[in-house]
């Protein structure tokens, strides 16, 4: 019997409820494999202001360092994006946990289901097959860099910076992941235009020499959103700096036409954190809508982090059957479409 | 009869190929509408590298602005791509085009050809009724920031600035062309975590007080990646930086699955810029394979700027009849497969 103490940071809009579903799923898990789970819950993003003015508060902060791992539902509310003036905002508080934590690397994986191809807005044809992963630096560049206004604030700058140690670290990461998968690494990067990506270019190729097994490419951002579109089975792993991993890994989210279906995991320091792709659909929130298969596979993801391999591919192979079922909820067309929780039931007792 | 002096940089790989295809429907329209197109030839890019050991040399610059408009093919080589070391780059020369003749905005229409819906990697429901213009802001941002290494070459920085000067320009030619569409205008920015976002919204807010007519959206980066492979046709202009409009472009691009039939065109001072977004595709090169049309409609959005419409719809209803026809290059997979040359003549003869 083993003990885990999870932050429980389900946020704004659907977080909550899609993060209820994965623990329903997780408490079935920990029973069957005798393990104890022990969640704590703290405020984060919108509804972490409301209550507290931080979209992060020190408590919250201070509990994610002392847990296993973070368990994240989702940021964000309209009523902050169209105040330009809003001098605290939902997501400096994922920016700073992100920061704080030390959890440098973003992972998504992107893998088309079989049985949902129709689902997807690419051809059958161009879908198929493809799985791949993509490593988003998650703490440099230009959305941590120095900003700012000058000239009595008719002049803006960012500043994206990136250091050696920041490079290193991630593509040493993404190397290894693409040795666990098929072998293949592409760096994105604008090395034609910016110094910060000759950098980049510079140390993978120096890293290169010590990871011969894997097959190294390099590709320009322009020309990767483009292959994204045309051919995503080419690729296996992508390596890339904060902004252009944001860009490309959610365009990449929906080329499965299931949006509902993707976790990820952002690691770097010993606490990891795992939380579905989908964001706080603030529309759909408390209508019992929202897909949980994302924050359910995101539970996944952190067994897997937490060494519980076992635990993890038996969450995962219950997930896979319920889809094969043909139910779920209203984003996957299913011939029996069910509600957010009813979803997760059937999906727990499928464990 | 009116005169007009061309620039003409074909540049590299396919550039001078599909360029003499554009030339050669140009003679036709000049005959016919009684016009004189004067060209002159100069070099830019890999080309001109290896000339003269520069991307832009002062005679091409200084052609480029006593001309009325410029033709461009292509530039680029991977030689240069391959060499981190490389002190010259073919771009450069393009950057600095840009930069010295005032060309802040590219504009990029993006539309599908209901003949050729098959060949889009979207399926067909989804790319029905695409039609929309990407204003890309093109001499500012991080592509032209200050940039550079720190501690001793272990830290690599590059600045993206924007000034009010800089923005409300292209916002106001963005409303001007929504007015002249569909009148829809979407900003697309980052201005949950930038700065210079938040001075792009803060302006294009206030600018939407002069342009009530033009319905106006906002939209993260990342979510405008998505949307444009989930519902391209929910867009009519995209307003947006140098970066993101580099990146989200490029793959607007693919979505009508015809690359080779796109054409731009790069305005703000007098002189105009008028260039197939294709690319130099150095493999393809002397082969006769290249598709022309995107050089030709490039030529026809010169005859708009140069005042001359009804030759520029001339133009366009003759690429249009010929597509019709069932004939094109080989990207096209027509009934009737031509090479650059052959394909180049029909359009010719059918205007
Ligand atoms: C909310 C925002 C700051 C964040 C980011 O861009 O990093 C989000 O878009 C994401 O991708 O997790
Ligand atoms: C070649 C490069 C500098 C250029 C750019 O990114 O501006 C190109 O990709 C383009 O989009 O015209």
């Amino acid at each position: 019997m083993s003990n885990f103490n999870i932050a429980v940071l389900d946020g704004d809009g659907i977080g909550p409820e899609v993060i209820a579903e994965a623990i329903k799923v997780l408490d079935v898990i920990s029973k069957k494999f005798n393990h104890h789970f022990e969640y704590t819950y703290a405020p984060v993003g919108a509804v972490a202001i409301d209550q507290t003015g931080d979209p992060l508060p020190e408590e919250t902060l201070a509990l994610c360092k002392r847990s296993d791992a973070l368990l994240f539902g989702a940021i964000g509310h309209p009523r902050f994006d169209n105040d330009p003036s809003a001098k605290v905002r939902p997501e400096q508080g994922l920016l700073k946990l992100r920061k704080e934590l030390g959890l440098f690397a973003n992972l998504r994986p992107v893998a088309g289901y079989d049985e949902l191809v129709d689902l997807s807005p690419l051809r059958p044809e161009r879908i198929r097959g493809v799985d791949m992963l993509i490593v988003r630096e998650l703490t440099g560049g230009i959305y941590f860099g120095e900003k700012g206004r000058k000239d009595d604030g008719n002049t803006a700058y960012d500043t994206c910076t990136y250091t050696r140690l920041e490079i290193e670290r991630i593509v040493k990461m993404a190397f290894n992941e693409a040795r666990a998968r098929r072998g293949k690494l592409t760096l994105v990067d604008k090395a034609n235009v910016m110094e910060s990506s000759r950098l980049w270019r510079e140390i993978t190729r120096e890293l290169a020499r010590e990871n011969e097994d894997v097959e190294l490419n390099f590709m320009f951002v322009d020309n990767a959103a483009m292959q994204l579109i045309l051919n995503p089975a080419q690729f296996d792993v992508i390596v890339t700096s904060n902004m252009f991993g944001d860009i490309l890994s959610d365009a990449s989210s929906v080329l499965a036409g299931s949006l509902g279906l993707l976790p990820s995991s952002s690691v770097g320091s010993t606490v990891g954190m795992f939380e579905p792709i989908h964001g706080s659909w603030p529309e759909g929130a408390g209508q019992d809508r929202a897909n949980p298969v994302a924050a359910i596979l995101s539970a996944g993801m952190m067994l897997d982090h937490l060494e519980l391999r076992e635990e993890a591919n038996a969450l995962r192979l219950a997930v896979n059957r319920t889809l094969a079922e043909g139910v779920g909820t209203e984003d996957l067309r299913p011939r029996e479409q069910l509600g957010t929780r009813a979803f997760g039931d059937r999906i727990a007792a499928a464990v």
